[in-house]
């Protein structure tokens, strides 16, 4: 038996303003430290001791795992980051305000693009390159649908983190709300429509405890 | 070319009460943190774009790399832990603070055990199992000299961090006053008497150049 925990980051700056933001590296606000960190004693209070901590390389996931991993006081267990675990890439909807989106293209385009598996965002016409992706041998995508961000993303569970949790380890996963979306359908085998009602809350830790054969025994959402 | 930066931890608990600790696994002050922070912008000026960070077990050091970070912006980066980087273990003196035990046995030997190379600390009696050593497969010892804090991180040097910058990557240490001395020792091949004199100021640092052999082309150390 193993215990998967995974939680999304705390409030950020872009969560604050509503804007859709995928693989920018937007800072936590004052209050999403603040919930980080009541997290981990939500955590805490589990007793659940972690062998690996795994994140995206965006730095608010990063700082969330950081405070949580201070809260149970298990700062020195081996951490991860891979940009296998990164938000859903929003493409040219990125620095956009929600709002405004759904005002130009309408509530039915808007909803498709937020929670739709299948869907791609408007694509950027040039992405930057930048030094953290060059070095993992990659090219920042154009635009995501989840389906792309799903198809990424699950070669990280199978590499790295089902083989940890079948062999009995208990692994913490600090990502973001449609990576998550992603992981949890991955997980809990849900239908390409029924993903669509799926949200993850910020600092809203969710514990699967797992057989060794990664059958969910148990899945409880820890709330304070 | 390559650079590879040592830095103290920031002020701990038991640095302000000047006692001695070692693997005692205490917290940053306020102060600490806050140096920590200043010395990240010390490093971020100097524009150094980072492989990997390594520290020990200990989270004054975890937390004081992370800080460090997240000032630099480079929180995506390989993280590195190991109990070979963690602080000489100070035996029965941990606890005690250092003008006590300075009164009980005089100058001369509180000196020795403080800072030669050879001097073993008066031993523990027993040392409690737990669970970051346990998995790393070793014991905590008993009490070690500055030798015996040498020999175990040394292994270190020689298979994670030389390597890294024999092929000009640059590296970023965050450890302890004692495990730094060591390494400093074997960097600059100071001899037993030398390092006597050596000291590493909390949150300042350390910047050396290196050709792919490792020698030294250059060293300079940041201050405020």
């Amino acid at each position: 038996m193993s215990k998967l925990v995974l939680m999304r980051h705390g409030e950020s700056t872009a969560n604050y303003t509503k804007t859709f933001t995928g693989w920018s590296d937007v800072s936590l606000t004052k209050k999403g430290k603040a919930d980080a960190r009541m997290a981990g004693q939500l955590i805490k209070d589990t007793q659940i001791l972690f062998d690996g901590a795994h994140t995206s390389y965006l730095k608010r996931a990063i700082e969330t795992e950081n405070l949580v991993l201070e809260e149970i006081n298990q700062l020195y267990i081996s951490q991860f980051k891979t940009w296998r675990l990164n938000e859903r890439h929003y493409g040219a909807l990125r620095g956009k305000q929600k709002a405004t989106v759904k005002e130009q293209v309408g509530e039915n385009q808007f909803k498709e693009w937020r929670r739709s598996f299948t869907a791609v965002p408007p694509q950027l016409e040039n992405v930057a390159e930048t030094r953290r992706y060059r070095q993992a041998g990659i090219k920042e995508p154009r635009a995501e649908s989840l389906e792309m961000a799903y198809n990424r993303l699950i070669p990280y569970w199978i590499d790295q983190l089902a083989p940890a949790l079948k062999v009995g380890k208990n692994e913490l996963v600090v990502a973001h709300g449609s990576s998550l979306r992603a992981l949890i359908k991955y997980l809990e085998k849900i239908d390409n429509q029924g993903i669509d009602g799926v949200e993850v809350e910020n600092t809203t830790p969710i514990i699967y405890t797992l057989d060794s054969n990664l059958n969910i025994l148990n899945k409880e959402t820890l709330k304070n």
